[in-house]
C-alpha cells in the first residue's frame, strides 16, 4: 500500500474516531443533563432489624452502667456540648467529669434527668447534662456513671464559626437497627466525619406492637460508638411522632424529646424540633416536616427571623437546611408529600441561596440540580421546577437501612430536576474546604467504603452565586 | 305605508330586539361564568375598635356576677351543651342549674374553673361546666353565679341527625370589636340562625399592645348577647396565637384554650384546634390552619379516619368544612396563605363530595365556584383550577367588621374560580331545607339586615352529585 493511501486510510479512520469520541461526548452530557437513574441494583436481601441479642445492642457490663450515651452541640457555636445517658437499674450520679487528658478530667457538671412511661413501658433514668465553657478544636475526654460504673469517652469540639473554617459531615437517615443500618454506619465510621447531621427517623420502633420502647434503647445502644463521640444534629422524622391514640398516648414526639434535647432555645426557637447551629463555616438550619409551618405559626415565625436577621454568610458562608420529608424526590415512595412544606418555604430558601437542602424519609438516594419552582401563583400555570443556579441543591438521602427496605420504585421517566438516583442503602459525606468549594460524596454500602458512587463539587451560593455547579462528575 | 311594509318592518324590529335580547343573555350568562366583582363600594370609614366603656362591653351587675357567658357543643350529636363563663371578684360557684323552663331549673351540673396569666394580665375566673343527656330540639333555661349575683339564660339544643332535619347556620368570621362588628351581630342577630360556624380570629386582643388579654374579656361580653342563647362552633384562626416570645408567652393559644373549649375528645380528636360535630343534616369538620397538618401528623391521621370512617352522608348529608386560612381567594391580602394546606388536603376533600369550605381570614367576601386543583403532579403542568361539580363551594367570609378593616385590594382579572366577590363587611347565613337543598344568602351591613346580597341555592353533593349549583341567582 502507498504512504498517501495509508496516511488517507488513517485520517479517515481518526475522523471515524473523532465523530465517534463526539458522538458518545455528547450522548454524556445529554445523559447528564437529563439525569441518571442509577442501574446499580443491590440484591434484594430482607431487611430485617438485628436480633436484641446482637453484639451491636449489648448492654455495658457493670452495676448501673451508663448505655446508650450521646452528644449533641449544646449552643449555636460549638463551644457546649450536651451529653446524655441512660442508666437501667437506678438513678445513680448526673454529674459529668471532663477535661482535657484522660487521666484529667478536672471539671465537672451537673446534669437533670427524666423518665416517661409509654404505655406498658417505662424508661430508665434518662440523664441530659451540659458542658458549657469549651474550647474550639479541642478534644476533651469525658466520664460519667460515678458511684457505681464509670465509663469514658471523648470528643473534638468543632472549629470556631469563620468563614473559611473546614469541616467533613456524615448525611444519615432513616438509619433504623438492621443489618444494612451497621453496614451504613461502619462505613460512614471508615469515611470519617467530624458531625452527623441526621436527617430524622432513628429508631422505628413504631415499627413494633405498642412501639415497643425498648427498641429506643437498642438503637441508642447501637450507635453510642459513633455518636459518643461526635455530635449528631437531629431532625425530627415521622417515627419520632410516636403518635398512637388506640394506647393512649396522644403527645407527638414523647420518646423522641425525652432522649434526644436540642439547643433550640439557644436558637431562639421555642420548640425543640426546629432550630439552628453553627459548626465551622455552616449554618444549618433544623426544620419540622411534622410540626405546623403555616404563616403565623411559631415555626414560620423563627424561620423568617433566622434567614433575616441571624444568618450571616460572611461570617458562616455554607447554609445548609436540614428536613424530614423531601421537597424533590422523584421515588413513587412519598412521592409529594413534601410538596405542603416547599409550597411554604421554597421561595424563601431560594431567596436565602441556601446551599443544600438535606432530606431523608424516602428509603433511596437522590440528588436534585439547582431547581426552583417558585413562579406559581395559581392561575399562570408557571408550576414546572426549572433550572435556578439561585436555588439549593436538593438531596434525599433517607437510604440508612431501616427495616421497611428500599424504596426501588422510581417515577419514569426521571424527571428534569433529578441529577442522580439509586436506590442502594449507603450514606453522604459533605466536607467543606473553604468558603467557595465543598465536596459531596455518596457511598452505597455494596462498595468499599470510600468508593464514591456520586460525587459532584458544589460551589457556595454566597459567593458563587451563579457557578453551574452539581453536575460535574457524571 | 302598505300593511305588507309595516308587517316586514315589524319582523325585522321584532328580531333585531330578539338578537339583543339574545345579546345581552349571553353576555350575562358569560358575566355568571366570568365570575362578578361587585362594584358595591363601602364608605372607608375608620375602622375602630369600640371603646372600652361602650355598652357592648358592659359588666354585668352585682357582685362576682357571672360575664362573657357562651355556650359550644359539648359532644358531637347535641345532647350536651358546654357553658363557660368568667367571674370577675372571686371564684364563687362552679355550679349551673337548667331545666324546662324559667321557674323549673330542676337539674344541676358541677362545672370547673381555670386561670391564666398572660405576661403582666391575669385571667378572671373562668368557669367550664358541662351538660349532658339533653334532649334535642328542646329549649333549656340555665342559670349560674349562686351565692353571689345569679344570671340566667336558655337555649335550644339542635334537631337529632338525621337526613332531613333542618337547621340555619349563621356564618361569621373574624369579627372583632368595632362598630362595624357590631353592626355585623345585630345584623345576623335579626337574621336569626340556630347556631354560629364562627371561622376564627375573635376579640383581636393581640392588635394591643402585649396583647392586651382585657380585650379577650370585653369581646366575649359584646357577643354573650348571642353566644350565650346558640352555640357558636370556633375554629381557631391566627389571632388566637397569642405567641409571643419577646415577652415570654411562647404556648401558642394560650387565652384561646383557656377561654373556648370545644368538644375535640368526642369527636376522637386529640387536640381542641381538629374537630367535628353533628347538627340536624349537617356534619361539621373543623380544621386547624395553625396546627400541624403534614402527612402522619394528629391532624392529617385524625382527618384521614374521620372522613373514612365516621362521616356518614345517610344520616347527615351535609358535609361542611371550617378553616381560618382560605383554599381559594382572590384578594391580595392574605394571597395564597392557604395554599399549603390546600395542597395537604384538597384532594381528600373533593373525594368526599364536601359541600362546603368555609374559611375566613381575608377580611372582604368571596364565593367560588365548584372548583378543584387536583390533578398536578409536579412535572405535569397541571395546576390550574378548573370547573368540577365533584368540588365544594369555597366561601371566604372574614369580613365580620375588625379593627384591621377591608381587603379591598382584589387581584384583577377575576379569577376563573372566582363567582363572587365583594369588599364589604358582613355575614352569610346557610339554610339548610332538607336532605338535597340549602339556600346560601350573603349580607352585607350596609343593606337592610334581610336583603341577599349575594345568595345561591347549593345542592347536595351526595344526593346531587352532578347538579351544577352555585350561580343560579346572577
Ligand atoms: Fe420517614
Ligand atoms: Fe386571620
Amino acid at each position: 500500500m502507498a504512504a498517501g493511501a495509508h496516511r488517507r486510510q488513517m485520517a479517515v479512520f481518526l475522523a471515524a474516531a473523532l465523530f465517534l469520541a463526539a458522538v458518545l461526548l455528547l450522548q454524556a452530557a445529554n445523559a447528564a443533563d437529563a439525569g441518571v437513574t442509577s442501574k446499580y441494583r443491590r440484591k434484594l436481601e430482607a431487611t430485617v432489624d438485628m436480633p436484641l441479642d446482637a453484639d451491636v445492642f449489648r448492654v455495658p457490663p457493670g452495676y448501673n452502667a451508663p448505655q446508650q450515651v450521646h452528644i449533641t452541640l449544646g449552643d449555636q457555636e460549638g463551644t457546649a456540648m450536651l451529653v446524655s445517658w441512660v442508666t437501667p437499674n437506678e438513678l445513680g450520679n448526673t454529674t459529668v467529669m471532663y477535661g482535657g487528658a484522660p487521666d484529667r478530667m478536672d471539671m465537672q457538671a451537673q446534669g437533670i434527668h427524666t423518665r416517661y412511661d409509654y404505655f406498658n413501658y417505662t424508661s430508665g433514668f434518662i440523664h441530659h447534662c451540659f458542658l458549657k465553657n469549651l474550647k474550639h478544636s479541642t478534644k476533651y475526654y469525658y466520664a460519667m456513671g460515678f458511684g457505681h460504673t464509670v465509663r469514658a469517652f471523648s470528643f473534638t469540639t468543632p472549629p470556631k464559626p469563620g468563614p473559611d473554617a473546614p469541616i467533613k459531615f456524615g448525611l444519615i437517615g432513616d438509619l433504623g437497627q438492621t443489618f444494612d443500618s451497621n453496614a451504613t454506619l461502619s462505613h460512614y465510621e471508615a469515611n470519617g466525619g467530624d458531625a452527623v447531621l441526621y436527617l430524622g427517623d432513628l429508631s422505628y420502633a413504631d415499627h413494633y406492637p405498642l412501639h415497643d420502647n425498648n427498641r429506643w434503647d437498642t438503637w441508642a445502644r447501637f450507635v453510642e460508638r459513633s455518636v459518643a463521640y461526635q455530635p449528631w444534629i437531629w431532625t425530627a422524622g415521622n417515627h419520632e411522632l410516636d403518635y398512637a391514640p388506640e394506647i393512649g398516648e396522644t403527645a407527638p414526639f414523647k420518646p423522641f424529646t425525652h432522649r434526644y434535647p436540642t439547643p433550640y432555645r439557644a436558637a431562639g426557637s421555642t420548640e425543640p424540633f426546629w432550630y439552628s447551629v453553627k459548626l465551622a463555616s455552616a449554618h444549618v438550619i433544623v426544620l419540622a416536616s411534622y410540626s405546623a409551618y403555616g404563616k403565623y405559626t411559631p415555626q414560620w415565625t423563627w424561620l423568617q427571623d433566622e434567614l433575616a436577621n441571624r444568618v450571616d454568610r460572611n461570617a458562616t458562608p455554607w447554609l445548609i437546611v436540614l428536613v424530614h420529608s423531601p421537597w424533590y424526590n422523584s421515588n413513587s415512595y412519598h412521592y409529594m408529600e413534601g410538596e405542603t412544606m416547599r409550597v411554604q418555604f421554597e421561595q424563601w430558601v431560594v431567596d436565602a441561596r441556601a446551599d443544600l437542602v438535606l432530606a431523608g424519609h424516602v428509603h433511596s438516594y437522590e440528588r436534585s440540580h439547582r431547581v426552583s419552582n417558585v413562579a406559581y401563583d395559581i392561575i399562570n400555570g408557571k408550576s414546572t421546577p426549572v433550572r435556578d443556579p439561585r436555588a439549593p441543591v436538593y438531596v434525599t438521602i433517607g437510604d440508612g437501612g431501616n427495616v421497611e427496605g428500599i424504596a426501588n420504585n422510581f417515577t419514569e421517566p426521571q424527571p428534569a430536576y433529578s441529577a442522580f438516583r439509586e436506590a442502594s442503602f449507603g450514606h453522604a459525606t459533605l466536607d467543606i474546604k473553604n468558603r467557595t468549594h465543598a465536596y459531596y460524596a455518596w457511598h452505597r454500602n455494596q462498595d468499599g467504603a470510600k468508593v464514591v458512587a456520586d460525587g459532584v463539587w458544589i460551589t457556595n451560593r454566597h459567593w458563587m452565586p451563579t457557578n453551574d455547579d452539581g453536575d460535574t462528575t457524571h
